[in-house]
Formats: C-alpha cells, sequence, structure tokens
C-alpha cells in the first residue's frame, strides 16, 4: 500500500460517519480527499481488494466509491494503470478566505428613511391564519407554473378592494401580480420600449432607482416642473408617458391639483400617451378620506400600480399593476411565459383581503401612523420652530422644510448620531428646474413601536 | 331642481349604503353615476344647499362629497356656473365586454407532460408548520427590502445541503437565491452580455423557452452534437458558454459521460469559459446514488442552477444559483438592488432544509416516483413491446422510443385520447445535427396518485 494511501487511511474516519451508508461515507471521504488537495493529481490508489480489507468492508463497497467518483470525475480508471486522481482535479475551493466578502453596512442606531412601514407591526398570526385557510382551499393545480398574470383568486380579490377602497376601475382580467413596483415598472418599460415610446416624464422629485430603470431600459427620463399644485403636465409634448404619484407626491406630499389631473388625463386621451400612477401608499390618508386614483378618470390610458410594500411588510414582494384593457396581454407576455411570483403568498394575501384582515390591519396601521405624524409634527413645532413639517396629510413620511442652507450640515449632524435620515436633495431630478429646498425627508413609520420616541428624539436633536 | 338630477336622486339609494358613513356612500354613488354616464359631461349638479335638503342630511356632508369628487376630477366647480360634471369623464369601463379575453385552455384529461411533480403531493401539513416556526424565530427586519443575493438562512441552509447531496462546494456567499430557473438564466444571461460573452452553446435536446430567453438577450445557441455519452463538448471553440443537464440530459435521460465532463472543464479552464449547470432534478436517481454536481470540479468556472420546482412545487417559485465567486457580485447586481424573491417563503424553505423536512420529502417522493416507473417500464414492456423505454435510471421522465416514423401520429393519437404528451421532437433544437428519432417524453411524475393508473391506461392505449 502506497504512503499516500496510508496518511488517507487515517483521515477517513469511516467508523463513525455512516449516516449515508458506508458506501456514501467512503465516496464523501475521498472525494473530500481529492477535494482539499490531500490527494493530489496523479496519485494513484489503492486497488478496491487492498482498501477493502483495509477497511474491513465489502470489496464491491469500495469499487462503487470508486465508479461513483470515476463518474462524477474526480478519479479515472484506465485499463493497466488503476485507478487514479483525475490530472483535472479542481485547487481548493477558491471562496474560501480568498474572495471579498461584502462588508455588511454598519446598521445605525435609528432609521427615518421614508418608504418602510413598521416591520415590527406585520400581523404575523393573521397571516399565518390566512396562509392556513389558503391552501386548505387551494386546488393542488394551483402549486403548479402559473398564469403569468397571477392567480385569479388574488386578481379577484384586488379588483374589489380598489374599485371599493381607490376608485379603481377594473375587473380581473386587467390585474398583473408582480414581485412590487420594480418588478411592474420595468415589465412597463419592456412594454412601453416594444410600443416605440422613446421618453417616459417624471417628477422633479422621486427616486433615483426609478428612473435608473427607465433609463437603462433605453428610455430618455425628462424631470417636470413641480409647484404647489404638484407636478406641472403641461410640458409633456413629446413623452409617450409620464410617471406620476398623484394621490401624494413622493416625496412632497401634494396631491396632485384637480386642474392637473384633468389636464395629463387629457393629454393622454389627445396623444395616446399613458399615464403610469404610482399608488404607492394610497391607503394612508390620515384626516379625510384618501384621494380617489387618477386611473378611475380613464382605465384606458393609465396603467395603475400598488403594492403590499406599504400597507403589509417589502418582504412579501406583492405587489399589482391594473392595465388598460389594449395593453393586458402585452404585459401578462412582458412579464413571462410563466408566473414568477410565489403563489402560497398570493393565495394567502387573497385570503388576507377578502376574509377583511387587511382592512382591518390597514385601520390599525393608520392610527399608529397618525399618533406618530402629531408626536413629529408637536415635537418639531415645540423644539425647532424654525424648521416647518409639510406633506403630512398622508403617507408614512413628512418634508421637513429647514432654513437656507441648513440640508446638508443637518443630515451630517444625523448620521453622526446615528439617524439614517435622507435630505431632499436625495430625492431631487438632477434636472429639475425649481429652486432647490433645503429639507428632510422623514419616514415616521419606519422604526418599531418600541424605538419610535428614540427616533424622533435623535431628529429633534439635530433640528436647527 | 334639474331634470337630470331628480333621476339621479332616486337611483342613490343613500339610505341602505351607510357602511362608510353618510359622505362616502354620497361620494360613491355620485361617482358611479359619472363613471356609467347616467350624468353626461356638462351637467350641472344641484347646490349643495338644495340636494341636502332633497336627501334630508347636512349640507356640509354634500359640499365635501362634492369637494371630494372635484379633487378626483369627476366633477368640475367654477365661480359662477356651480358644480358640474367634467368634460373630461370617462366612458363606461372599455374592459366590460368590449375587451377580448384570455380564453383558458381546455384541459385535457391526463396529463403526462414532463417538467412537474405530484403537486397533490406537496407537504401542506409540513410545510406550514416549517413556515410557522419560521416566521416566529424571523426578526422584524427581515420583512424589509433585502439583500438582492436572498435571505442569509436559505442560503445557509442550501449552501449546507448542495454540498451534502450534490457535491456542490459553495458557502452562502456565493448561493443566489431567484424565483426559479428562468429568473436564474435572466440573470446569467445579462451577466453574459454584460462580460461580453455573444454565444451560449446548447444541447441538441432541451426546452425552447430557455434557449429563446438567451437569443432575446442577444446571444446566439447553437447546438452540440449528443451520441450515447451525452452531449459532446468537443466544438466548444467560439462558445464563452455552454448550458447544460449533465447529472440527467433533459430529455434523453443520460448521465454526461466522465471522460465529457472532464473535457468539459478542461475547455472552461482553457479558454475562460463559462459551464451553465442545470441541475433540475439532481435529487432523484433510483437505483444508486445520484451523480453528483459537475460544479465541484470547478466552482470557479461553473454555475449551477437548482430549483424547489421538482422536489416540491413550480408555484412556490423558489430557485438558486452557486456562483463561481468572481462572479457573485455581478449576479446580485444583474438580479436588482433589492431582493425580488418574497421572504417568508424563503424563511420557510431555510426551516424546512434544517429541520430535515426537506429530505424526508424527497425520500418520499422518490418511493412513489421509482414505484410509478417500475410500473411504466412493466406496462410498456408487456402491451408494447416495439417500444422502448429509456432514460429511466433517474428523474422524473422517460423517454419512450417508438419505432421509426410513428411520433407523429402516436402523440396525435394521445391527444384525442385527452392525454397531454409531447413528442421527443418537440425538445429536439433546430439545429441539432443527429439524425432525428422517435420517441415520447413521458413525465411520469406529474398525475397526483389518483389519476396515474388512468394515465399509465391512456398511454398505452396510443402504444403501437
Amino acid at each position: 500500500m502506497e504512503e499516500s494511501w496510508a496518511t488517507l487511511g487515517v483521515d477517513l474516519h469511516l467508523e463513525p460517519t455512516g449516516a449515508g451508508g458506508l458506501r456514501r461515507g467512503l465516496t464523501d471521504a475521498l472525494r473530500d480527499a481529492v477535494r482539499t488537495g490531500r490527494l493530489a493529481p496523479g496519485t494513484r490508489l489503492p486497488s478496491s481488494r487492498s482498501l477493502a480489507t483495509d477497511l474491513g468492508i465489502a470489496r464491491n463497497t469500495v469499487a462503487e466509491a470508486y465508479a461513483d467518483l470515476v463518474a462524477e470525475g474526480w478519479l479515472t480508471a484506465r485499463q493497466g494503470s488503476g485507478t487514479r486522481v483525475a490530472a483535472g482535479a479542481p485547487a481548493p475551493f477558491p471562496g474560501t478566505g480568498a474572495s471579498p466578502r461584502r462588508r455588511e453596512p454598519e446598521r445605525p442606531a435609528h432609521s427615518l428613511l421614508p418608504g418602510i412601514p413598521d416591520l415590527a407591526a406585520f400581523p404575523r398570526t393573521e397571516w399565518l391564519k390566512a396562509a392556513r385557510r389558503a391552501l386548505a382551499a387551494a386546488p393542488y393545480d394551483a402549486l403548479g407554473y402559473g398564469d403569468p398574470r397571477g392567480r385569479p383568486e388574488l386578481r379577484a380579490a384586488l379588483a374589489g378592494y380598489l374599485a371599493r377602497v381607490r376608485g379603481v376601475r377594473t375587473d380581473p382580467e386587467t390585474v398583473l401580480i408582480t414581485s412590487g413596483f420594480t418588478h411592474a415598472l420595468r415589465i412597463t418599460a419592456a412594454m412601453l420600449g416594444a410600443r416605440g415610446v422613446r421618453t417616459v416624464a417624471v417628477e422633479s422629485y422621486g427616486l433615483d432607482t426609478y428612473w435608473g430603470l427607465l433609463r437603462q431600459a433605453g428610455l430618455a427620463t425628462p424631470a417636470l416642473p413641480f409647484d404647489e399644485h404638484g407636478t406641472d403636465t403641461g410640458g409633456l409634448h413629446g413623452a409617450g408617458a409620464v410617471l406620476l404619484t398623484p394621490a401624494h407626491q413622493f416625496p412632497m406630499g401634494t396631491p396632485l391639483h384637480p386642474d392637473r389631473r384633468a389636464a395629463v388625463v387629457d393629454w393622454a386621451r389627445r396623444t395616446g400617451g399613458l399615464v403610469l400612477e404610482d399608488d404607492y401608499d394610497g391607503e394612508f390618508r390620515y384626516d379625510r378620506q384618501p384621494v380617489g386614483a387618477l386611473q378611475g378618470l380613464a382605465p384606458d390610458r393609465v396603467v395603475y400600480f400598488g403594492t403590499a410594500s406599504k400597507s403589509l411588510a417589502p418582504g412579501l414582494r406583492l405587489g399589482w399593476m391594473v392595465l388598460p384593457p389594449s395593453l393586458a396581454e402585452a404585459a401578462a407576455a412582458a412579464k413571462g411565459g410563466t408566473d414568477t411570483v410565489g403563489v402560497l403568498e398570493q393565495l394567502t394575501l387573497a385570503e388576507f383581503i377578502t376574509s377583511g384582515a387587511y382592512d382591518r390591519h390597514v385601520r390599525s396601521c393608520r392610527l399608529r401612523y397618525r399618533r406618530r405624524r402629531d408626536a413629529l409634527a408637536a415635537s418639531v413645532s415645540a423644539r425647532a420652530p424654525e424648521v416647518t413639517v409639510t406633506g403630512i396629510a398622508a403617507g408614512l413620511h413628512a418634508v421637513l422644510l429647514l432654513p437656507p442652507g441648513m440640508e446638508r450640515s443637518v443630515v451630517q449632524a444625523a448620521a453622526w448620531q446615528g439617524l439614517a435620515l435622507h435630505g431632499l436633495s436625495f430625492h431631487r431630478h438632477p434636472q429639475a428646474v425649481a429652486e432647490p429646498l433645503d429639507a428632510l425627508v422623514v419616514g415616521y413609520a419606519t422604526p418599531p413601536d418600541s424605538a419610535w420616541a428614540g427616533a424622533l428624539e435623535a431628529l429633534c436633536r439635530v433640528l436647527p
């Protein structure tokens, strides 16, 4: 028996690792030995007979283990030269230690970043109950490859819910389920590109992630002017579509003025353009009934977008589009040949909506967030009289107007305090024409209840 | 009071619809009236005072309802001309009746299409238990926007599982969670395109969906020759990558010969090419231990793909990639800025794997499918001696070789019998060079247990 094999024999630890049977234990041990370089390429292995004797096991077991490893390419077996470690056997796993690891970003003590609801308030028990009911009711073939538009149960539940709560005019045939707004916007960009659209006008304030996604799809994204009536869509001449947040401009917080709503619908009708209505937090309005969806005015010219990310949690990855009937097929095709969104989550959300749990959860969140909003307004007014709180009629965030020139230093001070916060300039379109405002965008829904008071205190400390 | 208003008053049904309060009921009723065309554009509405008197409600309620609808664009309010239905008020919902509906395809009585497991065997109770444990253990911020690579719990569980069961060499840093193989291939195509790859060689047999996806991404997909040793990768000269099913060629069922495994790894090392290893049903081998993953031979040159679609259910939309460490960041970036796969499903699968429920389920399926495979082989041999069953050492389907020239008529006869079935030509690359074979691809895992005997009987009836 060769030297190298004696060493291997010692390291095999065959006796205890019988979990998968002797042959499996032997195969794994041999594979590891080759993998880690303990057995160098070209090393000749003992005959199956001698190894079997050495290990006190059946010869056949060794022969089968060798055959497995020959089949996998670790060993070679040639007439006359016995079994050897293959010449191309690999170096140690290159990922171990050598590769640059992604460092986890350091977590701030407090976060008031906008766009995230209180995740600690996610209704875990109710969600699981709905999941159990949904799974019990689902036919077995619901678990197969599905219609790209999404599960019919969820499309029907959403069609009813959106008509009732947001004034959206739809039916299940024109609803498309997505994994969130980003996915929906990707689908839309592909669909617009295929229709020859080259320009999607956007608002002066918003999220660069979305503008970037449109640009990546080859679309130009000029910025529309913004004033106290919201986004001015008067200059839409060349655009094939416009991306708006009509119910509650993100992040400025103003609803689109009725005249402007009428004007943009008129533009779409006149030119065949499309309005992309991002109704990202439509359920959350505190002092009066929410402004209805623009889609209701022109279902044939508006693509409506909503998600469960603000009302439940982003981690569900559930969103929806309501499409003009003429575009429903094209959008489903742009999404792909089969559904890409998990069926169980879809069925659970459908059950969650139809059972009334969704309405109850939204109402309870509305109460929680309204209290926080009121506390924010009261604290800022008491402790930072130079700061004006705006955009708080609705939504999960407020805009705090600062004295001119102060935004950068306040955001910097917040970072020092371990408070994650965006200045308004973070959300400003690079080609926006209006005078830049110094302001903070404060996501007051973001902290869990237990951290809210601390986050508010940290905010007040950095305000001028 | 005008005529049109009297009509409207009758139709308002205000008394019973008090669910959302009087104002809400009034707003909804008015909106509906405009929407359905009952109130034509330009129609002047009664003053809020007179309508309030008429309805016996507070004037303020009517004024607020009017204001809501002005804000939404349904009505206009102008000094001196009162409140009117807006000129741009929409026609009835264009989707109702007018749009072409997608017809549900007629369902065949039996399906033996490949690629789908027995969905009736989905372990609903165990899955829900895992979901409950996973959700109870999850930190609240797991429900937020996540790392595009996927949840660390699932990446760790998969890294361990794939190393143990498939001989994959990885760690959680190089695992990427996807919504299935299609999503993973999309990510890969984007990544390859960005690296300047123009050609991905594919096998002579496979799925046109995948080839089409690569072509859509601008990649050429020439076919490699195929023989009894599997795909011949000798002619890979110009390709930047090759898409293979090494453990169990889809659909032919042969494992890639050890020499060919070595040769393709050698090609990749020599040229810097990438092997895309689709390990679509790696867990299912019946007569001996599965062939290990090719990835284990060259983790720095192989992108490994797996999913839960065959082992659990396609509807979960859960898949994974194992990437060479040098490509892990690029793949995560190609997936997008945040995770697009539902967090709860990811956490549940992680718990399902680490608790041992996944192994138990796979073993139980293996037993079920092996019995079906044996029944298929026995029935065909007894009732159709001219037909040869091949490719049955592993996987969820078999290839039934027919006498020359018979494929089309057998597939046609199956369709008449209500039996969904693919001929091998359905899976043949248009540029494949080998002589076409007449054969059927029979997915024997597809029917639920209750329908299996009937499906097998239907199959035997159409065989020559």
